[in-house]
């Protein structure tokens, strides 16, 4: 058995942990999820079907995750030599943008693309005050720093990343040079390219497949 | 100079980190922020002056934190002893819904408390999938565990338990036997009472110098 089971649907957020397996270099086998036919495996790990979920098949046993931050640190934390997480030092950025990402960044493009707007005067019920006072945040940082954690890349780069990558390509973040000059500095790992890659080849197989059976 | 910088109002998300401080045992001194008059410390660190925010006077540097699940996960790392951290069997729980809380749960509350409904068929596309299944998974998990990681209270009670705390006192969340269970258990901690009784002095003290500007 591989060291980690990875339900993965194409189509979902678990494109995310793809990459971030990829990078970690650990084993893995990659159960696929159909969305009318959930794998027994998913919801006996997670009622809620939820994807992506993880299983860390440790010597001690078992480990389920979910969420795909949490999924990223975790990997970060099994994969072999740790390289992939913070030093003392970075420690504080690396958890800090990894939970802006997952918190406001994600709440602010999420109520832009549904058309929700914040009453005025209740910004301060909403933790991300304003879709634009988010998304400058976090081009301030990355305006100033090539990665999440200053000059290395780490986990936080690949959920940061994808949040990046997804906005720029599908709109969600505005067209801004240090959003497009990150997005370079991470496109350019085999690990990300690799994922991608399967990526393609999946979605190319599911329409193949829809050809066939239509 | 105490070993952290804690910008701190009362009326807002930094009761989290309140709670945290308290937990993890480390010495700080609290900056009060003035929402009208932020101090120039705060603007100096993080140039939104959001807050929560730390500053670590870490014996190589300062760090700056913000995002209260990151602070909170921050202290745990440089409290003494590391015992809020979790062990490498709990970790994948852990950080699991850290996550879970920051993101899915802190989505989910806002669009209900401000009436922002997710249409048919675009569910996919808000991470938290509804209300009602984002409430469901964390009661699902808190009706078998007494905390976050099982048996023993670990930093993420801090971050998960305030989001309880504030939805069972605001009616964000609904009041189900396993919340109101849980809550009675991180309600018991010293430190979660010791932050609570801070809190109130801090409210009764502003309450006082308003009615005497008054």
């Amino acid at each position: 058995m591989a060291e980690i089971s990875f339900f993965h649907n194409p189509m979902s957020r678990s494109q995310i942990v793809h990459w971030a397996l990829r990078e970690a270099g650990v084993a893995f086998e990659t159960v696929p999820v159909d969305w009318n036919a959930k794998p027994q495996a998913l919801l006996d790990a997670n009622p809620m079907g939820k994807i992506p979920t993880i299983i860390h098949h440790a010597a001690d046993g078992d480990v389920t995750i979910s969420e795909a931050p949490a999924i990223c640190h975790y990997l970060a934390e099994v994969a072999p030599g740790q390289t992939l997480l913070p030093t003392p030092r970075e420690r504080g950025a690396y958890f800090r943008w990894l939970f802006f990402a997952a918190g406001p960044l994600e709440q602010a493009t999420t109520a832009r693309a549904m058309g929700w707007e914040v009453p005025e005067g209740r910004e301060g019920m909403a933790g991300f005050g304003s879709y634009e006072r988010t998304v400058d945040t976090l081009e301030w940082w990355l305006a100033d720093h090539d990665f999440v954690c200053g000059e290395r890349f780490t986990m936080a780069d690949v959920y940061v990343g994808s949040a990046v990558d997804w906005g720029l390509v599908f709109g969600t973040l505005p067209d801004r040079p240090a959003f497009a000059a990150y997005a370079e500095r991470f496109r350019a790992h085999d690990a990300y390219r690799a994922a991608k890659d399967a990526h393609n080849a999946l979605i190319a197989q599911a329409q193949q497949e829809s050809q066939q059976d239509g």
